[in-house]
């Protein structure tokens, strides 16, 4: 058997043979271990039970598959001998951190164990070699309790209330004033609690110890905390866990060690700093659990200097060396510094931008490596939310600011009350101390957190980041007493269900609701978007039905208007009652005349409407769709109706008979659209007319108008052949000049299938993606959202909702086969689309592969839409490069 | 020019150049005078003006176009020469007919002019050559009033008011007492009249007659009842018509003359009789119009031997000649028959079948050519009613049976009056002493008519034939009196709005509601579809849901069940109230236990319904679709729930909340189908379980059961992989032993778009194409059909409801690629189709086109279908033979 193939078949593998490329195989961690020693860094030696050992393990039964043991036992040998000492020697013991490690970094998701090896033999050997016996049993009484936490599952609210008896008793703070006697009579306690707790002494045997730990992280891959955590990032339950087996160094020897995380840029902001936190005297877990708040890392510069430079440049090293931000842990044991793990350090959204805009500045990558770097997630989230102006009297407590981005909810201190107000309906804020793994689903459940705990790096500040939610950690004016259920805050009592308000980019909480606004885009996002329009084929457009609209689309970069609803301009959606009373008149209308007389009421708004949306749109596109939904949703509700009665007894009757008339069982199957565009003829003649006078009206003031004129939910070319017909007459009777184009929503199957034939009378296409998924899956959207479709989704019949990305095997055939019929019919026809598919990025990158012209989506989408449509062509060209090297 | 290049620019034809085949351009009428003067029967000569003519003369807005009038006037030259007579002599004169002719028969749509060519000098010729100078008057009397009529447009009441006057002034009670002189008289009033109502005098220039009757026949074309007919028979309104000018033979020149029409065979039942009436001394439109009783064509045996002899050969010949019961007319000029027209005659639905299969069975016609003699609505039609058994006293009036079935409806006395009821939803008899042109459109309004006078070949019995409606005429016990509003029948009146019950077949008419029953199929109803079932590849099932409709559809032919609905089975129609209660506390259940037990009392109904159903089709196939309804279509209406308030408040209550809960805004595309089966599988299970207990139950006694379990509304192979799984599940653990499928409904276009993945768990395909038109088209039908549908169909921006007919264009293409990725995923998946074009000729047909291996329809649509089957098989065939003739 070759080398390779025998490691092929092997469970387990020596750091020395790894590289950063193995991460399927060896998790995240172990590849990276194993790069940085490949390339010269201090990190001490150890080995690597593969993800396919865990595959093993899951597949067995949770039991160890054959041969993985003996494997484990020779490179335990190897790495004893690497060592010189040996696990479990009670004069110099060998001592391992068992450390889980998937290929996808889950952080917090699974267990850790530290110190493994040790008992009461191989303590004092321990004592004696670094001649540190407070050193020793501190380790001791770590393991111990960590071993009992993740190993055998105990309840650790027991061992925590012996540890602060035992501070208590001493009359002191922190455990780091405890004495080695202290801590010896610690670690009796806590036996005694293991032994309460599970009926079994604790396990003494090192090699039992590493066996348990191992079975431990294989089964914590699949304990709740890391499934929620797998659904949440769309990570795959059989990728498995790897478990990286590693020589310990210490922190925790003393004030010439420490232990501390770094970033090699501000994971908040995307700034150019090293960034970090360290802890002197203490372990790793330490840092990350947030329950001391450590110091910024550069104060490790005057604490040990050259501890702090070598840190310093190996940390620039890995940055280049990976072309990324990285997050490290390191340890330096009595002033020499070991590299513990490196990755690619999880960023908030807008420093995703500027971290990727920055590296291709410097060369470290290319302006296409750049734009795929940043995820469309990450655009949307960047596009933060931040407090306005609130008066200094409202603010309650300034923390640290975690991870940017507004929000304002109703407190909660308890993960599962989070998830409990979230299911009534209520937007909760999470108000903890600090955090743990096992909060995730309530954190999932929150729009925000705050702590009065932990640094920048705190498990809070890390989920809130890889969440895009808002973050103020460390606030310490901020008491909270989890058993009263009551923050003190100054004066100030916060009770859970009280509404405040957090920034978590300025690192503020205030009382109460304060306004959240917009922040303006980072000029890095506007370079981004730049080199997204330098790439990408697709245009982009907005969905904007009022000149604001309009305007605000344009300046996110909107290149016409995909979709105007006409409905609004009809006083759809509350905001012109004065319209929709005229709507109203031509609804209940029994006449054509009396009709025709409450339309021309309705034209001069409408035209103003246009106009001012021409004017903002002035030199691009504009698609007008002409009234789409069925006229009943006009009419007032019937509890208005009866209102009206005392008052207005005949109106009210006329409302009453039109309502039953107008009654449908189905209404979005039913008179809408064209549909009332044919047999009410007058209605969208009026648009028309509107729509041609607007257009005309600008155009002479300088305007370069281009209207697209939008036949909504036409199924057969006669529908369309008649409304294109009226069209040319208006614009014939009129006398218009502008130039302009006539089109069909394309949003029933039927459309789609006689695409052929509709582009004959139709100049464009555009997709109405909504429709066509509740027509072509037969699901009611209001309805199948709250109803089945939700049953679907949770007991995953359906891996994704079709009204969120773009159903590609079923609509998106229709949206296919339309493309290619309409091209048949006429080559070069204008195609579009304008549901809400249109803003998002899987749906996008569809749209791109059949070559359509443009999306169109909601105003604030269309950031989102560029980048995710130069993503459609670099993947594309990609594509196309590899197929032609091939 | 050649003669055939010169003929094909000729406006104008002699009957001596044209042949049956030309009837495109000479129209049916010319095209068989021209036959039948090729094969030598006695033709008066004459010529046709094409229907080219016609199309110029629409074109060219009406007007005669240029080097038409020349044409006629030569051949005009040319039949004055062959008759020795000169049109206007007024020693000699040359009477023609005008008479009008399309391609397609229209009866009575057209107009006819007789006895053009006389005016007050060429009669005196007329009476001196003739001899008779009473039949000269009479000839000049109906020319002055016809040509008044058709070709002036006045108001013929007044010309009625002056021959009656004649009539009461001369004594007599018909106007074949007038005499000469009284005629003369009556053509002097006549004028007057024609200078009163149109202000010119009555034009005696028989060239400027012949040119005013040629427009007059061109602009026939476009009148409303010529219109209205074409809309019911969907012809196409550029055919145009021809014109006939024919030298005049008298029927109306004493006692040895006479006219008539006659069938080869019966009309009204297909038996081969000669059938016919006559009238002696009288012109063709005497016995058409229905105002004189004709007299039956047997006694013309006893009054004209010799012609009567002539007459049968002549026919015999004829129908041997076009193989195919022939309509003819003729005229017996001082005993010398004439034939004046021959066409195929209309035939009652059921004469249609038994003159098809004599024909055949006679072989003038292949087994063939009988099948596609016979249309699908004559098949339907033929299946007809007739009334049950009534008391005698209930008998309001005898006449002669005009067109077979029975029908019960409300008496209007006048055409518009039952348009009108018919709007208001009412169910009309039309009730006349008889029927003309002009009554059309009440005509299509009635579901049956009665006429106190005319013979089983006057107008209404035509209509009625043609439109497969129940007719009863000559029911001289009848009195009408149209000013009254009152018919008096011996002491009954009847008055508008009364309901009467007829029976077409028995020639009865009773009083109020009579009961109707189906008549047995005829044996040759029998022979024809055991001639089809010899021809189809496609089987026929049937849709049942019960043992009756499953035997009832079992003697009609069905080959299976395709779709047993197990809603009824529920409760759903009312007629199960116990079954309806349980499936009431299904639903209300809060526990899934409570909902299990609901079930459990459902079961054994279902079950036992199961095992009829299986033993009616023993051996055959039954497919069983599982529980498809939204679940709220199950719970009582808010009146029900209100009435249940006082007695039961806790069960009102729990109804109306889940009645809140299961509302949907688009039940159409909402909570129902397999959704129900995946969100509370217990029903599904429970009712798969009851077919397997019926199935084994059955199979036990030694029925052969093969159930097919049919999952609706499938949008997604997931939905059906979940479902397909529990039938295998619950069949293991049940220990079934019969064989069963498992397949999906096709009814959802997403399951047509993914049909090759359906196609992995489904064993069979069954398209609900109702479901699948709705959501194709965004149409919810029940809404659509009463509203925009109804707009679209009567303006024409639909040609027809996709509900009726498959709408091949959309829906029939999701069909074609269903079938398509489903053999593709399935070799030889079984394939078929259950909605309601199952049963509809034009969409048999296209299913047969696809390769689907059966259809599925109501049980009383079985016959039809199975014809439509074989028509499709026998054009395939020969649209085959024709291509590989090529």
């Amino acid at each position: 058997m070759t080398d390779t193939a025998a490691r092929a078949l092997a469970y387990v593998q020596p750091f020395e043979t790894g590289r950063a490329q193995d991460r399927a195989l060896l998790g995240g961690k172990g590849a990276n271990l194993a790069e940085m020693m490949r390339i010269g860094l201090p990190v001490p030696p150890g080995f690597t039970l593969t993800t396919r050992a865990c595959n093993a393990y899951q597949a067995a039964g949770r039991a160890l598959p054959e041969g993985l043991w003996p494997q484990v036992l020779c490179e335990l040998d190897a790495l004893q001998s690497k060592m010189g000492k040996t696990l479990g020697d009670p004069d110099d013991p060998l001592l391992v951190s068992v450390r889980s490690g998937a290929a996808v970094s889950m952080p917090g998701m699974m267990d850790t164990v530290l110190n493994l090896g040790l008992n009461r033999r191989s303590v004092v050997g321990l004592a004696r070699r670094t001649g540190d016996e407070r050193f020793a049993w501190d380790c001791l009484r770590r393991f111990v309790q960590m071993f009992s936490n993740v190993v055998l599952g105990l309840d650790m609210h027991a061992f925590e209330l012996r540890l602060e008896a035992a501070r208590r008793r001493a009359g002191v703070q922190t455990d780091a004033e405890l004495s080695a006697e202290v801590l010896r009579a610690l670690v009796d306690d806590y036996e005694a609690e293991v032994r309460r707790q599970s009926g079994a002494p604790f396990p003494d045997d090192p090699l039992a110890q590493l066996k348990a730990a191992v079975c431990a992280v294989f089964d914590s891959w699949g304990n709740a905390r890391a499934v929620i955590y797998r659904q949440l990032h769309q990570i795959a339950d059989d990728l498995g866990t790897a478990v990286n087996i590693q020589a310990m160094v210490f922190g925790n020897m003393g004030g010439d060690s420490a232990t501390g995380v770094a970033f090699t840029r501000d994971p908040n902001t995307g700034e150019a700093r090293f960034f970090g936190e360290f802890l002197v005297n203490a372990q790793g877990e330490d840092v990350v659990a947030g329950i001391r708040t450590p110091q910024p890392i550069a104060l490790l510069g005057s604490a040990m200097p050259a501890a702090y430079e070598q840190l310093r440049d190996t940390c620039a090293l890995l940055e280049r060396h990976y072309a990324d931000m990285q997050d490290i842990e390191f340890t330096i044991e009595r002033g020499r510094l070991f590299m513990l793990q490196c990755r690619s350090g999880k960023r908030a959204p807008g420093a995703a931008i500027r971290i990727a805009v920055d590296l291709a500045d410097e060369g470290k990558i290319t302006r296409a490596q750049a734009l795929l770097r940043v995820n469309c997630d990450d655009l949307t989230r960047s596009m933060h939310t931040r407090l306005g102006p609130f008066p200094a009297s409202q603010q309650l407590v300034r923390g640290q600011p975690a991870s940017p981005g507004a929000a304002v909810g109703r407190v909660v201190f308890h993960p599962e009350k989070a998830v409990q107000f979230k299911a009534a309906g209520e937007t909760v804020v999470l108000m903890r101390p600090e955090t743990t793994p096992d909060d995730i689903a309530g954190m999932v459940a929150s729009v925000g957190f705050v702590t009065s705990r932990g640094g920048t790096t705190c498990h809070a500040a890390i989920v809130a980041r890889g969440m895009g939610k808002p973050c103020v950690v460390g606030c310490e004016g901020l008491a909270i007493d989890l058993q009263t259920g009551i923050a003190l805050c100054g004066d100030r009592q916060v009770r859970e269900g009280d509404v405040v308000s957090l920034d978590g980019g300025e690192g503020v909480v205030a009382w109460g609701e304060a306004p959240v606004v917009f922040a303006a885009p980072t000029a890095q996002f506007a370079t981004l978007l730049g080199w997204a329009d330098d790439v990408r084929g697709l245009k982009v457009r907005a969905n904007a039905d009022n000149p604001p609209d309009a305007r605000r689309a344009r300046g996110l970069g909107a290149e016409g208007i995909g979709l105007c609803r006409t409905e609004h301009m009809f006083g759809q959606g509350g905001h012109h009652p004065e319209r929709m009373a005229a709507v109203q008149r031509m609804i209940v209308a029994d006449t054509r005349e009396e009709r025709v007389a409450a339309l021309a009421d309705l034209k001069p708004m409408q035209r103003d409407d246009f106009v001012g949306i021409f004017e903002a749109m002035d030199g691009l596109p504009v698609t007008i769709r002409l009234l789409d939904p069925p006229l009943h949703e006009f009419l007032p509700t019937d509890d208005q109706v009866a209102a009206l009665q005392a008052t207005d007894a005949a109106t009210a009757h006329r409302l009453r008979r039109k309502k039953a008339q107008l009654h449908e069982t189905n209404p979005m199957l039913g008179f809408r659209g064209v549909r009332l565009g044919i047999v009410f003829p007058e209605i969208y003649r009026m648009q028309v007319e509107a729509i041609f006078e607007a257009a005309d009206h600008a155009a002479s003031r300088g305007v370069a108008v281009r209207p697209e004129i939008m036949i909504p939910l036409v199924g057969d070319v006669a529908e369309l052949r008649l409304m294109r017909d009226m069209v040319i007459e208006v614009a014939a009777d009129l006398g218009v000049h502008v130039p302009y184009l006539v089109g069909t929503m394309i949003e029933v199957p039927r459309a789609a299938l006689v695409a052929e034939a509709l582009a004959g009378p139709a100049e464009f296409f555009s997709f109405g993606t909504n429709d066509l998924t509740q027509t072509t899956w037969g699901y009611s959207r209001d309805d199948a959202e709250v109803g089945f479709l939700a049953h679907y989704l949770t007991h995953k019949v359906l891996a994704e909702n079709p009204f969120v990305a773009l159903d590609q095997a079923g609509v998106g055939q229709l949206v296919k086969m339309a493309c290619e019929g309409g091209r048949r019919g006429r080559p070069g026809l204008k195609l579009g689309i304008c549901g809400e598919h249109g803003g998002e990025p899987s749906s996008i990158a569809f749209c791109a592969s059949l070559g359509l012209d443009y999306v169109s989506c909601s105003p604030l989408r269309v950031p989102v839409a560029r980048l995710a449509a130069a993503h459609a062509a670099l993947r594309a060209a990609g594509q196309h490069a590899s197929a032609s090297a091939v």
